[in-house]
Order: structure tokens, then C-alpha cells, then sequence
């Protein structure tokens, strides 16, 4: 038995910061210590985040049966000379896609306790796979599951989900229903229950400025959260709410919640982004295996400079270790092991 | 002539915290001599504020002809045994929306250039003049003018706009349109520059998240918004997105741009409030005077316990003060003149 997870980190998009944010945080000492490493890409890209970062990191090329702490597994299915620093390319998705498809094969397969990723470019993505909508449908593709993975940020001690997140602001309100809170609700304790976090108070944003005002600025924040809200709190959930939404993060910072349910995408991300860009994390759950990126992108713009900060990198590695060693609470079997028999999922796919 | 412009002060909801913060703002020296002032309410509430706040600052009663500096306009119309500190209530609301009258009337007058208040209670004000929504429309009916009033954020040197306001999120979608963006961008632009602030730079914030994502999540950041700001800038105006919302604060506070322009209420708000919820101030401008306040509530839970954080009230008396200035460049007639000339408007409107 192992004491330390195993844990798949996906490089990113190439054309990105994601190659120097991977080498600048695994060659944090405290981050690499965390947990098992198994870095899924490309060797020439890999390189280059070496040369971005001024770092160097030797990860052995993984090899069925041998295995200590960290291993690279080169797919070497870059078209290098297609992937160009700083802009959005298919060459450059396709790279992405691949790496993040293997990392979670490998995962579902047994032969990672969580991924990680370093930032994709959504459009690059979809140039490669024009069936890429958003990383939760891409999971649920990759690993056959109808699981209802569920996102969230999560800066410092303060957990984000949402109910609603990749749809348009005019579709908000019709999308905010009982059903919807409710499981939201649920699914939010129950993640954070799996991430060891006891009974976490959840504040519940409203939808409308001033949480509708009485019905004079719009009645879902009385006619169908605040019910939602009594109803979770009969089941007792600790949940509050609704609270008018300029004034929850403010609440939770304080000590107040452990969460913020947000009832749509960017009614959470303005506060998180505006409390610590550098250090938020995007996690995944609800699915068999936890997933962790940056809540950052890819940052075209200072991509290859070497300037890229990875704190937030760092936080999410670190996040994905500290949960998976929360989920199994009694150890991991030997990582060796475990890759020898899950590796099948690294035949070439193409 | 004076160099000191003349402001009214109308104390806002006596259950709440604004007697408290108006005696703390005007015993700060800095603030007291910025402007003259016309202080407006009942002096038993006065009294209060300055039991609470544990200051004295004697303030003559204002009589035509006589004014040094700074006087107080009693109305003696508080039904004190009706007040409770910490509610709501009709009686507080009459207080608040006469004193906010009698200042509006009185600078309409010409017997202040600026009208600034400490925080009213919306349901309070409601209860008193159940025609009473915002202080928009409340500032239009008490001056009889149709000009369209605009309301922003101050904090610190960057500005928050708005092109919808007090709506419920699900309309907000519909009223984006390019005339309503056009003259966002024309006020936000003129209003910053007879504050002073010349050729200001505004980062226009996107509806969708993510901008829309290429249409993905949404249409209006591509077909509405895009076009306006491109118009806008063929006009001259230093304008630039759509932007995401969840970046455009970040950039702004970086210096990127001078205002924001939101799409809605809370995607300021939210950014505001945690920017700096202890300094952030509301104005109104497209009347002829300044009106601010802090942009805060009344904070009926630490009222009458001489808590209260006077820091937005002395920005927002500050920000009148120096915006009236700038109006102003050629300084102020003599404001005992000045009074006297518009005191006819004190006469008892019950």
C-alpha cells in the first residue's frame, strides 16, 4: 500500500502556458511530494515548457511494471510545426483532447485516483472535436458514464457551485426550478462531505438584484429559491439564502459559508476571479475519480515568456491530492501495479 | 464668490445607521471643509446620531440671511415614538423621503449644488410613498424633470455603469439593445467628463459568459454588443469589448480602463461590494447637480451601536464636493445669499 494517490496530470493547450505551468508545478517540491505523478503528453511539448520555465524536471518514460513517484507516458502525437505559441490551432487541440482522453481513461481504468489538467482553449478544442462542448459532456463521453459530474471553484476555504453555468443569461431564469436547486443543493453537501468537509454551510445567492425586492425587481427569489432553500433546510442541509448576490462572497469571506451556490456562470466567477485570479481551482465531481485544473486559461497572451504564474496550477494539484487521499482514507495499492494493469487504455487510438 | 461649494445633506432611514454616519462624515475636518453644508432633518434624530457615534458637532439652525459654513434645517417632522432602531417603518421612511425631498427642491433651487444622503430603506420608503422605486424616479417626479438621471459606482479613481438597472435578470437580455448601449456609452462618457475625468476609457462588459463563447453560449456579445462598441469607437470613444465579466474588474482595477460598463445590476455590484465594500459610493448624475451616497444599506443590524464605518459616507460627501467643484470651475456664489434666495422651498410641504 501507498500512502500517496496517483494522480494523472493532462498537458494542456500547447500553444498556451500549459507546458511551463505543468514543469513550474511539479518542480514545486511540496506539490511533487503530494502525491504520485503520471504526466500524459507529448516529450518535444513537455521540452518546451522545460525551456518557457527555465526548469528541468527528468520524469522517466513510464514503462508497464516499473514505476517510481513519477513517470511521463509520451503519446509523441504532436505536429509540432502546426502548434504555434499564442494562437488557438487544431493541431494544438488535438494534442489538448488527446492528452485529457487518455488521462481519463486511464483514471476510469484504475490507473489514477484523480486528474489534473493545465489550461485547454475551448475553441482550439473544438476545431480538433466539433463535439467538445464543455469539460463535464466531455467526460461523460470519454468514461461512458451519464454520471451527473457537477463543477465547482474553489478559492482558499470557499467552495462555488452553480446551478446553471454554460447557457446563455436570457435562458437563466427558466432554468432556475425546485429540481434544480434541490440537486444542486445536494450535490454541493455531497461533495464536499466526500471532500471531508463536515456539514458545509452553503449560502444560497438570489437571482435578481436586491433578491427581487419584495417582487418589485422579479419573483423567482421568492416564489422558487427561497422555498427550495426551507425545503433543503427541512432536510437539514445548512443553507441560507436567498442572499442578494452583491453581497454572499462578501458573507462567505468572512467565515460565514463554506459555499456559494450561484445561479449562473459568472455571478460566481466575477467574485472569484476579483478575489485571487492566482490561485483559484475548477474541480470536477460527481464522477468516479476527482478532477482539477486552474480556474485560469490559457493566457495566450504572456504564452512561451516564462511569466506565468502557477499558483493556481499548484493549488489544484494539491487539491486533487488532498481529496483523493480524503476519499480513501485507507491507502492506495501500488502504483506500479495499478498502472501495469490499467495501461491497456494507452494503445494508440488513432 | 466662495470657493467652497454648497451641499445639502438629507439624513436617510433614522432606524438604520445614517444619522450616525452623517454626524461621523461631517466631524471628519478633511470632509467638513470641502464644501459647505446644509444639513437636513429633524434635530432629535441629529441628537441620535450623535449619542451614537459618541461626537458632538453643534450645527446653528439655518435662518434666511445667516449662514456660516454649515447649518441644520429642522423639520421637526419625526414621529419619534414610531422609530425603531433596527426596523423598518413607515415612519422612518416619511423622515427619509421629506428630508430627501425638501434637498432635492432646495438644490433644484439653486440653494445647493450637490444633494447628498445617508442610506434609505427601500421598503421603509415604500411604506411612506407606495409610488416610490428608485431614487431615479424619485429625483425626477420631486424636480419635474424627464431628463434621464444615471446612475454609477464609484470606488476609488474607476466608475460602474449600468444599462439596466432594477429589472428582473430574465429581462435583461431584451433591453440590451444598440440604442441603450449607445447612450450608456454617450453618458458614461459625458458624465465622467464634467467630472473632470477627460477622454475616459470604458470597458464594456459582455452579457454571456465567457463572452458567449463564439455564440455558444449566447448571441447578444456577437451581435449586439460587438457592433455598438465598434460604432462607439468610430465616434471617438475610448471604448473597448464586449469583455468578459469575470475579467473586466480585474483588468479595470489593473488601470486598464476608467468605468465599466455592466450589462446588469449585479455583475457590478458583486465586483464593487468586494472590491471594497467600506468605500464604494452611488451618483447620480444627468440632473442639474451631483447626488451621491454611499453605496452601502442601512445596515439595520449594527444600528444605534456607534459601529458603523463612516468611510463611503465621507467619499461619497467628498466626491459631491470635488464634482461640484469641477461643474463649477469659476467658483460658488455666496451661499447665505444663495439661501436665502431658495429658502422659500423649506416652507412645510404637510
Amino acid at each position: 500500500m501507498s500512502d500517496r494517490p496517483l494522480i494523472a496530470l493532462a498537458l494542456g493547450d500547447p500553444a498556451g502556458i500549459g507546458n511551463e505551468l505543468a514543469v513550474k508545478a511539479l518542480s514545486d517540491a511540496e506539490t511533487f511530494d503530494a502525491a504520485d505523478w503520471i504526466v500524459i503528453g507529448d516529450r518535444r511539448l513537455w521540452a518546451r515548457g522545460e525551456e518557457q520555465s527555465g526548469l528541468t524536471l527528468d520524469l522517466p518514460d513510464f514503462a508497464p511494471g516499473r514505476f517510481d513517484h513519477a513517470a511521463f507516458i509520451d503519446l509523441g502525437h504532436a505536429d509540432m510545426d502546426a502548434i504555434t505559441t499564442g494562437s488557438s490551432t487544431e493541431a494544438g487541440g488535438r494534442v489538448a483532447v488527446r492528452n485529457f482522453a487518455t488521462a481519463l481513461k486511464l483514471a476510469a481504468a484504475g490507473g489514477a485516483d484523480a486528474v489534473t489538467f493545465t489550461p485547454f482553449n475551448k475553441h482550439a478544442m473544438r476545431l480538433a472535436d466539433p463535439s467538445y462542448v464543455d469539460e463535464i459532456g466531455f467526460v461523460q463521453r470519454e468514461i461512458e458514464t451519464d454520471a451527473p459530474g457537477s463543477e465547482f471553484n474553489v478559492l482558499d476555504e470557499v467552495w462555488n457551485a452553480r446551478v446553471t453555468s454554460h447557457v446563455p443569461l436570457s435562458k437563466v431564469a427558466e432554468l432556475i426550478t425546485p429540481e434544480r436547486l434541490a440537486r444542486a443543493i445536494r450535490l454541493t453537501h455531497d461533495t464536499m462531505e466526500g471532500a471531508g468537509i463536515r456539514a458545509p454551510r452553503i449560502g444560497v445567492a438570489a437571482l435578481n438584484p436586491h433578491a427581487g425586492d419584495g417582487g418589485n425587481f422579479g419573483t423567482e427569489d421568492d416564489a422558487i429559491i427561497a422555498p427550495a432553500v426551507e425545503a433543503a433546510r427541512l432536510k437539514q442541509y445548512r443553507v441560507a439564502g436567498p442572499i442578494p448576490s452583491d453581497t454572499v462572497y462578501v458573507r462567505a469571506l468572512k467565515g460565514e459559508f463554506d459555499a456559494v451556490l450561484t445561479m449562473y456562470h459568472d455571478q460566481g466567477q466575477i467574485a472569484m476571479k476579483l478575489i485571487g485570479f492566482d490561485r483559484g481551482v475548477t474541480l470536477i465531481g460527481g464522477f468516479p475519480f476527482w478532477i482539477a485544473t486552474p480556474a485560469h486559461g490559457t493566457a495566450y497572451d504572456i504564452a512561451g515568456k516564462g511569466e506565468a504564474n502557477p499558483g493556481a496550477a499548484i493549488q489544484a494539484l494539491k487539491l486533487a491530492a488532498r481529496l483523493s487521499r480524503r476519499s480513501n482514507p485507507d491507502g492506495f495499492a501500488d502504483p506500479a501495479a495499478r498502472l501495469e494493469a490499467a495501461h491497456g487504455v494507452l494503445a494508440p487510438a488513432e
